[in-house]
């Protein structure tokens, strides 16, 4: 394994640049007075496709070689890093092959159409994802870019630390959400470079804790999928668990009443859209305040891509 | 009068920039492709309580005398002047009282009794509005801070287009909602000054578009009020209406739809939270396209308070 370092993230940040917005860093007093500590949530909702998966897809597109680009790149997702792959790809003339399952929603259709990505449909369960995918990329020759078992994936999505760390100094403590593990691993590898003294910890979703399981257990256990954060539903990969056992220090585990209270504070205190998903770090130091209490607290928020009408209806399950 | 200027709204500028946020300008690819015109939106909606309302309650009162302010200042409102004065006040450690008819919705007096101001109920309409507020200002002494019809509130909201100009260069047009005129006038005021070259231009609701027969009949004309937009139900006042008769080109009027859809593309698009009376200047625009074809065109979006559950029944197409 070509673990992403130092000097290889560096690199990776400047090779992404010109293509991915430096997102900013919101903070608000009556949250920090609500939470007891100083937050500072890294908006990665405003990023390219609303995700933080644009760094990671692009990185890993921009590092193929001529002949493999010329070849296209192909993955399976119903996510944003289906539209972040296929985005990164048509900024360079690269053809992109998703392979969906056929009940994904209409509009995550659409955006990857939008950007020129060819759309393989399969039936919903993995073993046809795979197979699908398998042959897609036997007939076109195109490299699969899988979500985040991928190193150049996971150093991709190291530079969004490495930006925070860049603008707020003295992070005592760095969140972010864990569904796959691309976004928490290349978090903690930016930790362990550009700010050792700060310790990373994950929020997930306790209808979906297989990361929290896996740390306790020494290796990757199966996922379960009863959550409404659905971009956290995913298992840990061979790549990404490695790291995250060596480099967080833990993981807490939130309920999606627990998601949907923190989501609603960040749509009515910040301002802003995040997606269920995004809200679960914040929804982790709410319920561990005493850990946090008077430290500063750097966020990951990590997309914004969430269907109005589904919003409210979770807004509207809860105590007004 | 006493108008704004040049000078004073640049001291205005330095006296109210410790208590505010210089708020972020934002863009986006998609929606400039959508509309055919480049847009930098002036995000208020990041302001402190939530709207450009605390820039210029806090200018007031920071131009009182400190035997003016240990008396207090009052207002009528049930709306973002409320909050955002008795915001200033609680800063400057000055009493404020604040009228608001006692139908007035439990979350905006609940905003305000957490600021510190002291909240006098009366019946709902304009004349027991302003017989209760003559009454606390006959008994306290405070000094009326109207929301609107005053030259330092004036002159506090024209710092926000000032930011917007020294930030973004060569703005074609800038555009800003009218209500009862503060922002529009101070808003012109600053481009008079700041940057001769650009027309500013108001959006306003069909359903309240008093501002749009007033610059037509050269008089101040009554507001009605059938719009969502309900920041903007208010009629222009006799210091706002002259700057705005004289420096704003045109007024162009939006029904309640087209602000509905323009709120949702903000949201879904910039992936931030506006209120309806925000939106009214961004549904102008894609409303008369071709006027704006090519243009640099910046849009201050005015304020993000609004309650998720109406928010979720305008997009669901129900009228909230």
């Amino acid at each position: 394994m070509n673990l992403p370092d130092l000097a290889s993230i560096r690199a990776a940040h400047e090779r992404i640049l010109p293509y991915i917005h430096r997102t900013p860093v919101m903070t608000s007093a009556s949250i920090n007075e609500m939470a007891g500590c100083s937050i500072f949530f890294k908006c990665e909702n405003f990023q390219k496709v609303g995700a933080f998966k644009a760094r990671g897809a692009m990185n890993a597109i921009l590092k193929l070689t001529p002949e493999e680009r010329s070849k296209g790149v192909a993955t399976h997702s119903s996510g944003n890093h289906a539209q972040a792959l296929a985005r990164a790809a048509k900024i360079l003339g690269v053809p992109s092959y998703i392979v969906m399952p056929r009940t994904a929603p209409e509009i995550k259709k659409r955006g990857v159409r939008a950007y020129g990505g060819e759309i393989f449909e399969c039936e919903p369960n993995l073993a046809a994802r795979e197979s699908t995918l398998a042959d897609v990329v036997r007939r076109t020759g195109a490299t699969e870019i899988h979500p985040f078992n991928n190193e150049d994936v996971m150093e991709g999505q190291a530079t969004c630390a490495k930006e925070l760390f860049e603008e707020v100094a003295h992070l005592d403590f760095l969140l972010a959400p864990v569904g796959g593990g691309g976004l928490l691993s290349g978090t903690a590898l930016a930790a362990k470079y550009f700010s050792p003294g700060t310790v990373v910890i994950a929020g997930e979703p306790a209808g979906s804790d297989d990361a929290y399981r896996s740390l306790k257990s020494g290796k990757i256990e199966p996922a379960q999928s009863d959550t409404i954060a659905d971009g956290l539903l995913t298992t840990l990969g061979t790549k990404t668990f490695p790291v995250i056992r060596d480099l967080v220090k833990d993981i807490i585990t939130v309920t999606d009443e627990e998601i949907v209270n923190a989501m609603r504070i960040i749509w009515e205190r910040l301002k802003i859209i995040v997606e269920p998903s995004c809200a679960v770090p914040f929804a982790a130091v709410l319920k561990e305040k005493s850990r946090f209490a008077g430290k500063r607290v750097g966020i990951i928020l990590s997309g914004g891509n969430v269907d109005l009408e589904r919003a409210a209806k979770l807004f509207s399950g809860t105590k007004a």
